[in-house]
């Protein structure tokens, strides 16, 4: 794939000219969701190139018992799958009856995809003349209802150019689907039936083991230069697990033949009869038609970007980035289900297994928590608590007692679904994550209310689990952690990794302060807690005495935290001093050589630099920034947000921009050569942290908002809007003022640059 | 399963009385081979209850390609699994319209197994009362054959007791077999074909993938009170995997009917007709009729007896733990083929995917060395040095250079064949031991012909690799290897871990060595190798600054080298002071628990101090021994016989009786709770090493045998014999002395107990 291939663009997403290689990528760019579904930028012909097959359905999962390897004790039973959905996208197309393939197309021209963001919807054309001589014109629209959520449509056009052409649209849906990280030949879903009446057809199947039910179902219409037309449907083939419908159409040279497809699919997750679910969507949707739903697509786009859209005047890559990433947020998770969480790869691609890792507590809730109502990032925590059991149970089975709560790395439902152990166990560094979570809510929202009614649960657990998981090492006369995986994935069982120590440490202390606080504010609740928990004073001293007798490894001679025992023995080459050839490491070097390099996945020490930065002075940041900054290879998509924070503190602006545009453009261009694979959704969040506490420099002290803003030099200007505690602030940074609005009722005092504004209600300050 | 359920017998495995919860147990102890083929102790006959069904063919495996977690660049494309083959011992029996099934019998008397390890057949027997109220006594008796390795006869009677009965044997071949640890109804054979004619059947069958082609035969022949029986075989039931003949035999009140079938396999590694093969090995088997077959098969084990017995007086769970030990081992390898190697479960399960694993040069070569012809030593060396060359590219793929050899872990054909990145990227120690396995062959055998050939190229790769592998430590101002798995897998990725890194000098010092005799001694071979693999004096320059400056971590304060950095931050509470619930701790912890305690699943520091005896002085020796000792587990079958050794050295006979018995009858006695999984072949090749190396105190410096005889106190004497350079050497240890004798031609010097003394052939010398 070139750089480049993506036109820059405002608000739509251009791809120009048919690239084979570009197919895979490309779906993965070009994909939809709506929150409750999702799918890649499949074609909806048939294509015999090189193509990745996607479409995911939220919540519904397949739990792989593969075995490879050494079985460990205290592996969950199964490895959760993200599945390949039926397809109900599919319509192959014959034209004089010769099967279109752009595969195999003599030529395609003017070959074209739009993703627009604004209205939410995803448009392919071109010309291509097929081996049989007839020469077609193509349009397809197709977007995913965020309004009737569990359907999408399709309007497929073609115009013949060169001569009279029999059409015939094979609209079909299809069970009989594969993973692309399955074994040979494996499948996930048995078929339980399908039906069809006129235009309608359902094909419902559920997954193996997890018995997820679900129904596909289309409803096809047939227009010619827009007129509809009354063509009974051929069902040219029909099987328990694939129905195919044919439409034929003769299309005079220059005429437009065109297909209506509805589809979508109806899930046991949410309905008892999913047929009869089914063909409540069809006629709600049939009820508005097409052209209707579009215009509610483009409204309910409307009313996301109206609360959550970036501007950025003068740099339309950077532009084009930010709105990539809030599109694609908003795309993967609406907040609607209290049952789902924000995928990794959202609806884009197979990989990560699991919906929920701790992304959503470091990197996506202050995204959702300043662009949404309060409420959705209460869910999100709340999400954590109703599965507080289900810790408490996955830390009994590694051998924790008395209620110690570890929260999976990977999960559908509470459950761990990940095994590795280097992540599985070890990266446990999550559960201060969510920990932070509560606090960071609390200290944006205002909100105390959740700690004493559900928080105080879930932090005593994480306390719990840090007090039984450290060791008391006598060679150094203080606590240390051994055989953790820190955010920095490219370093498994090490010992004293700097950040894991440090957030064990602050989640100690952090409860027991809540802990004082609800007894003293909260009696009731901390009654109920105390009774629950059966948590008393001698615990808490247990607890304190690993708090404050933790050991940080410090290396006198550079002056810097050490990211984990032994760093110092490593070869300590300079990314800048690596061979390019070498690049991404992951995917030339073996593990054993990235493990024993001193190479940084993403922000570690940093990492905890960005969640505490009020704890260390600039001149600590600083000294650590330059010190592990140029071992860092951010082949995580979560690292480059961090690092363009820091380096917008430390006032290293080029920096800070260049870092931003990585965490921006990660897929547009493919930093990290693995888009096909599909987005990087959770990251997507940290982008919008970049801009926002990065250049915009926003932070919570105290109840009060604070602002450093900063511009790079190649901005004109940008702005933002902030839900701050039910008030909508915009902030406009130029290069030599902001501005300052509020929608709202109530004043609100602004620190900007240390200096406090007060911002009225429907009025414009200018700092 | 009960301690002690196998009773105690010198040449006989036997167990008593019908146990369901023992019968996978025994399928494991029961076990046959002739190492070309080997089965689990299956019942013949259908059983519904618990069981694990296991037939495999040496050099016949499945590249799994499931990809579980994260893919790791340079990890090989396919995980080696055992394969479960066809099953041709099957014979289900219908007594009087009622199936038999030991699990749903109205009663089961008299069950008793055993194999007889002298003549090498199993055979079962018992009594039972079906459903039916018909009372019958069953005998039946298997082998594999030594001297036919493709074939095995089965020899089933039945004897109704209290009624006549009509009793129809329905022997069958069954392709349609699944690996215990495969996936939901995964298959792993594609049946080709099946044929019969007479009494014979053949299935033909090959893997997925890899392609190997087996046909699997019987032949049956109908007996009456002994007496041939003409009848026709109705085949009930065949497909293409499956073919089922059934023999209808009345047989009156206390008549003894009866089948002899004649099975096996001949496979695509082995002839190119696998038909015709089959049809030549029944004609073969036949020629020679079951009781010759039988009476070959006792004079083939007589013959291995012969050279490798070891005798115990006075201690007979002992002599039957060595005997079961000696006869795995040669029922596992035979020496014959130089394609195979030698199993860590042999042919007793399906764990250990691979067939060749650090076992063989580390545990295995001692063995076959001292008590098979000097020939089939060697040719486990060669095994090595023929793959060479995929050990040099196994290297590359993890970015070694310039023809630096790693070996892989586990591997079928010299390729990887394991994907968990701490064992296959990790677990580099196996370099080691094949060196070390160079020089001990060239120690006992005094054969230095092979190192010119064959060895020394072999050891210029494995240096280059440790020269590549370590990493020079600013900090250190020394060598450090980092990020490895040693001997001790209950450790993962760390730092200086002694053993490896007292392996990798070691090996650069030797080959070094071998450079430099080659060069005098050997002109033309060091010019061809220099040719070959381009070495020159400059790079041994580099080699020696690693070998010269490696660092060692060690402990001033406890005065022993440490198994690698950080072990001292550990709690270290030894084996002792464990609860014993918690203990197999691989079945009870979670394995980052594991990781993070001192528990050692095998000897690691001590292995070094095993293979590098004469390096340290017997203070140091004692002072690791009793540091390490009470923190080792033994949940390596690898394990106790090192501890045993040297616990005889130490003079700690106690210990080394305890660790002995519990290295010989590991499986006997189930000391790991896993032998239901299968046996532990390799390590049974250490159990020869206690008495020998051990009790014995056989030792070769500078090509004379030393001994130092002592005898547990439990004993009355012990012998064993050694091929030392082509003369057999007797050595019977009493209470108070020791004989010696010789079959040979020439006069051998032993030293015992540091004095030298003359062995005359065929004389008998009592020290």
């Amino acid at each position: 794939m070139h750089q480049d291939y993506i036109k820059p663009d405002n608000w739509s997403i251009i791809e120009e000219g048919f690239d084979r290689d570009s197919v895979k990528s490309s779906e993965s760019l070009f994909s939809l969701g709506n929150g409750r579904m999702g799918q890649r930028a499949n074609f909806e012909e048939s294509y015999s190139g090189e193509t990745f097959q996607g479409s995911y359905i939220a919540g519904i999962y397949y739990p792989d018992k593969t075995k490879v390897g050494w079985w460990k004790n205290g592996y969950p039973e199964y490895f959760a799958k993200v599945l390949n959905a039926p397809n109900w996208i599919g319509i192959d197309i014959e034209i004089n009856g010769e099967n279109l393939d752009l595969n195999t197309c003599v030529s395609v021209d003017n070959f074209r995809r739009e993703l627009n963001m604004k209205e939410g919807w995803y448009h392919r054309s071109f010309e291509a003349k097929l081996q049989n001589g007839t020469e077609i014109s193509v349009n397809v629209c197709r977007f995913l209802s965020m309004e009737l959520d569990e359907s999408g449509c399709i309007h497929y056009e073609i115009t013949p150019k060169n001569t009279d052409a029999k059409i015939v649209f094979k609209p079909y849906l299809d069970a009989g689907v594969h993973n692309e990280d399955a074994n040979w030949e494996e499948k996930f879903w048995e078929p339980l039936g399908a039906s069809h009446s006129g235009n309608e057809a359902f094909v419902t199947a559920r997954t193996f083991k997890t018995h997820f039910t679900v129904t596909t179902f289309m409803h096809n219409a047939i227009l010619l230069d827009g007129n509809a037309q009354a063509i009974d449907a051929e069902r040219s083939s029909i099987n328990n697990e694939k129905i195919v419908f044919g439409y034929a159409v003769a299309a005079a040279k220059g005429q437009t033949a065109s297909i209506q497809k509805i589809g979508g699919y109806t899930a046991s997750l949410n309905h008892t009869d999913t047929v009869l679910a089914a063909k409540d969507v069809i006629k709600s949707a049939r009820a508005k038609g097409y052209e209707t739903l579009l215009e509610e697509q483009a409204e309910a786009w409307a009313h996301i970007w109206e609360m959550s859209d970036i501007t950025i005047d003068g740099d339309v890559k950077a532009q084009q980035g930010i709105r990539f990433n809030i599109f694609q947020l908003n795309q993967t998770y609406s907040g609607k289900d209290s049952r789902l969480n924000i995928g990794p790869k959202g609806f884009t691609g197979e990989k990560y297994g699991g919906s929920t890792y701790w992304d959503t507590e470091a990197y996506c809730i202050p995204f959702y928590m300043a662009t949404k109502d309060q409420h959705v990032a209460r869910n999100l925590l709340t999400y954590r608590y109703n599965q507080l059991d289900k810790a408490i149970e996955n830390a009994a089975k590694l051998g924790f007692t008395n209620g110690a709560a570890l929260y999976p790395m990977v999960t559908m439902n509470g459950e761990e679904c990940h095994n590795e152990w280097e992540i599985t166990f070890e990266e446990i560094h999550r559960n201060g994550a969510i920990a932070f979570a509560i606090y960071n809510y609390h200290r944006f929202t205002g909100d105390y209310s959740y700690i004493p009614e559900k928080g105080l649960e879930v932090l005593i657990g994480i306390a719990r689990f840090w007090h039984q998981r450290a060791t008391f090492s006598a060679d150094k006369n203080q606590y240390v952690i051994l055989g953790v995986t820190g955010p920095n994935e490219y370093e498994n069982n090490v010992n004293n990794n700097w950040y894991t120590n440090y957030l064990a440490k602050w989640c100690i202390d952090y409860a027991s302060q809540q802990i004082e606080k609800v007894k003293a504010d909260f009696p009731a609740d901390f009654a109920r807690i105390m009774g629950k928990t059966k948590l008393d004073d001698v615990e808490i001293l247990h607890w304190r005495k690993v708090a404050d007798h933790m050991y940080f490894p410090f290396s006198e001679k550079f002056g810097v935290f050490l990211q984990q025992d032994g760093f110092l023995d490593k070869e300590l080459v300079k990314v800048h001093d690596l061979d390019k050839s070498q690049r991404p490491i992951n995917q030339k070097w073996s593990w054993d050589r990235i493990l024993r390099s001193p190479y940084i996945k993403q922000a570690d020490v940093l990492q905890g630099f960005y969640f505490f930065e009020d704890h260390f002075s600039m001149e600590q940041l600083e000294k650590h920034f330059d010190f592990y900054e140029p071992f860092t290879v951010h082949e995580s998509s979560l690292s480059p947000c961090v690092h363009s924070i820091q380096a917008a503190v430390l006032g290293k602006m080029d920096m800070a921009y260049t870092f931003y545009l990585r965490t921006s453009r990660l897929d547009l261009d493919d930093y990290n050569k693995e888009v096909e694979e599909g987005c990087h959704i959770t990251s997507m969040a940290g982008t919008w942290m970049s801009i926002v506490e990065g250049f915009g420099g926003m932070r919570v002290k105290d109840d009060v908002l604070h602002f450093t803003p900063r511009i790079p030099k190649e901005w004109k200007g940008y702005s933002f809007k902030i839900n701050f505690r039910n008030q909508i602030l915009k902030i406009s940074v130029g290069a030599n003022e902001t501005k300052f609005s509020l929608e709202g009722d109530r004043e609100v005092t602004v620190v900007v640059n240390g200096k406090a504004v007060s911002v009225e209600p429907n009025s414009l300050v200018t700092v």
